[in-house]
């Protein structure tokens, strides 16, 4: 019943309607996947279904229903899929009319090991997890007798090198706002002489009137171009990716330096790209020196992700180390999307070799908790309280992603992802010289299957892709970008690819 | 073993060392609350103890222990008490050295219906809470199919009187900001002539520079002095807490009004009380009307919390519904610390009889979720992908507020806490009465257990409290805070107020 690869191989139509009966007859899925396979074997081998099924248009008959009955209550306007979690499997996603597909975007590249994966199951079932769910505890005032070996089993045992400290947090935002802070309060302790020098009357007071010199407003946080960091009022002040995710709410003044804008193939622009990168340097650090409100903290993505999956060399990103030291400037690197092993890395940064670690670095989505790792103990404020929330984090979510880090180890998923991307990358080399134009500056190679194209006819792309088979995302004006979980193999990679060519021979 | 009660207030002894004692012989708990009681007993009785147990100082030696070793890795300087959550039951908080106290603060107001509630732990073994746990969604682009079911059987079934929409979030912070976000968007949509006007190429490439018109940095929220409404950028510029929340970060030029502030008893100074409220809106109208950042918002607490549990009367806040009408100005009630239950009625702003409802209630704590409810179409922005985020919520987390609105419906809890309020604002008046000066300005009458009152010594009152059994918070600058749980009863109010009077007697 699941031998339907081969077949769906040799049918070459590019019909979408043709193709849609093409995966009949209907997979049933187990509602929970059984145990583990063998270990010579992918984690979902004889629980996942061999190919995509197609039943009908996405949305169909009963999603609609649903999607409509659900408006009423909750703006569904930017719905992709109405999504059937039960029925869902490894890299498949479902929905309610029975399609089934291979899924490369993974809920905004935030499903780190495929769907209902059972030894996840299995860690949320535990009492550990539903104390933590019922007993919520206010992490600052009232951590749990456990927290610390959460952390180190966990959050702890893969932090970034040099970084042995954590704080935590709940998404991308907060993690990146509650680092902004962290660099703030630093940055104004040496401007005053210190941890122990302590606060004037004129800083309390104006603090509580939004005014300096109690409020920092007089200094920043230096962003990219084309960067994305979240959508608070903070965060979003530092995103700079598309109109939609700013327009009419207030920002600060905050300086963005142009991030360097690649060409592709790489080899044949090697000298023009080393300029762009020197470039981006010089203006970040004379962005340093003279922006009005000058920076405390550089925040920059090891791949800009939602801004169209842009990359830049290990040689830029040890520039900026070394201009942000020069100037005492702190460098935070944003993993939220690159983090826990889709480059072929665990961390994307791991790529760059830094002569000294970045000072602080954000995660979240394939972590499914988040927060930022530190390790310079004057980034913790000199007082208790300044860096505090009630909740502070979610110890559910922490060891959740304990399990995430235990499956990965278990199963080596980061040297899988390294070795599956550039097999990936490969075959899309072979599909963008067939098809000219078409996989236009394929890039991500050697950055496990993080990979990325830009298409003339992206939005019509990334919409017909699911008729075939496949559910995939787009980044930035033109990219479709390839965001599989940790547990896609070659397999599904060739799967990928038959319906990528499927997809363009229908534009 | 439990009938300790009677024995214990015998004992008038004001030494901490002795009552340390008094509280042997050790309760021992189970670590796992057997089934839910007869109805006509409280939740958890024969399953807590009936009263404290005090073995050791706090922290005691495994506890110091433990806290140190967690401060390698966690900044642990706000720790209140490291906690045993296996061992804490109902109203019931234990530590690590087998210390069991009363708990009136309640993770900072946020366990809604005991520790361990049999309910609760119930629904967080369900296959559809692990489900959503490890398949978790990104909620706005591939929401499950069963998710308008979770959001009308729980968050919406209790959704305040003319709002009948719901944004979700993860915790008060990015529940206000997203809904300064809608009011931002919904101001300059009205500016710019309503849904179907496009946005200007001024505004667009402005925009991605955080300067107007793109971004409404010309526009504003309003909060009251004294008022808390969250610590990331947007929410802390609201928030006129404290200077430790605020100092050294970066703050928008937003106004603030004076919160009226009461004198007690307040039947002693009605006229001076309602002159104090007049003013205030007065202030609130003349801000509006001149700040040179108008504000699209004016957000406020029912009673304001952190900032000293600062109430203001029906009246004020249907005075400042009429004005914020009258300008064109929303009104958003931040819910998120009196909300569920605990002033003796669901929602703290039903005890005000609007003549409209407010135009955003944005919830959290004993909400164990997090987000904003609003009525009006008009506030859904006009396009897609604005108010937006990966996850936009927790379904997990949604389920369990489920979870707790079946328990206290089953239970009545939110009838419970205006009944056992009363009670205990009874108790405490007398004891107002026959300690001068130690139980200042109690206030909170008529508002369920949402209780407080001044102390001259309030820090060494809080830290005390823990010697007598009773783990009790502060706000404000001298605020005895009481934030009991919905399971809070007369017998639990009774250890309460004779510990009290121990703790004011030892000062």
């Amino acid at each position: 019943m699941y031998a339907l690869r081969t077949l769906s191989r040799r049918t070459t139509t590019n019909s979408a309607r043709l193709i849609t009966s093409r995966f009949h007859p209907v997979l049933s899925l187990p509602s929970r996947p059984f145990s583990a396979s063998a270990s010579n074997m992918g984690r979902f081998d004889g629980v996942e279904p061999s190919a995509p099924t197609v039943k009908t248009e996405i949305p169909g008959p009963k999603a609609k229903e649903q999607i409509a009955d659900l408006d009423k209550v909750f703006d569904t306007r930017a719905i992709n899929m109405l999504t059937d979690y039960n029925a869902s499997i490894g890299n498949y996603i479902a929905d309610p009319d029975g399609n089934v597909l291979l899924d490369v975007y993974a809920q905004i590249a935030s499903i780190p090991v495929g769907y209902n994966n059972p030894h996840l199951i299995e860690a949320m079932k535990s009492d550990q997890v539903v104390n933590s769910l019922v007993n919520r505890p206010a992490l600052g005032n009232f951590p749990s007798n456990d927290w610390a070996d959460i952390l180190r089993s966990g959050l702890l045992k893969v932090a970034p090198k040099g970084l042995d400290q954590v704080f935590t947090a709940m998404a991308g935002s907060d993690a990146n706002e509650t680092a902004y802070k962290a660099a703030f309060m630093w940055k104004r302790q040496q401007q005053r002489g210190g941890h122990h020098v302590e606060f004037t009357e004129e800083e309390l007071t104006s603090s509580m009137n939004n005014k300096s010199p109690g409020a920092a407003s007089e200094l920043s946080i230096m962003s990219f171009r084309t960067a994305f960091h979240g959508r608070l009022f903070g965060s979003l002040s530092t995103t700079r990716s598309k109109p939609i995710h700013k327009l009419d709410i207030p920002a600060f003044d905050w300086p963005q330096a142009t991030f360097p804008l690649l060409k592709y193939p790489l080899e044949e622009h090697v000298e023009e790209n080393r300029k762009a990168e020197q470039d981006s340097l010089a203006e970040v650090e004379h962005l340093i020196q003279t922006w009005h409100l000058p920076p405390c903290a550089v925040i920059v993505e090891p791949i800009q992700s939602e801004g169209g999956d842009n990359h830049a060399s290990p040689e830029f990103f040890r520039g900026l180390r070394e201009v942000t030291k020069k100037h005492g400037v702190l460098m935070i690197v944003d993993e939220v999307q690159t983090g826990v092993g889709a480059t072929g890395k665990f961390w994307a940064h791991d790529h760059w070799d830094l002569p000294s670690p970045p000072d602080m670095v954000t995660f979240s989505k394939k972590a499914q908790t988040a927060g930022y790792y530190y390790g310079n103990p004057e980034l913790r404020p000199n007082k208790p309280y300044r860096q505090f929330n009630t909740w502070m984090g979610d110890p559910a979510r922490a060891i959740l992603f304990r399990a995430i880090v235990e499956e990965i180890e278990k199963n080596d998923l980061v040297s899988q992802t390294a070795r599956v991307g550039d097999y990936l990358y490969g075959k899309l080399a072979a599909l963008a010289e067939k098809y000219p134009g078409q996989f236009d500056n394929l890039r991500g190679k050697g950055q496990g299957t993080f990979i990325a194209f830009d298409n003339p006819k992206r939005d019509e792309f990334v919409k017909k892709a699911k008729s075939f088979g496949v559910n995939i995302g787009g980044s930035g004006a033109s990219a479709v970008r390839l965001r599989p979980m940790l547990t896609f193999e070659e397999k599904h990679a060739d799967i990928l690819v038959e319906a990528l060519e499927k997809i363009v021979q229908s534009l």
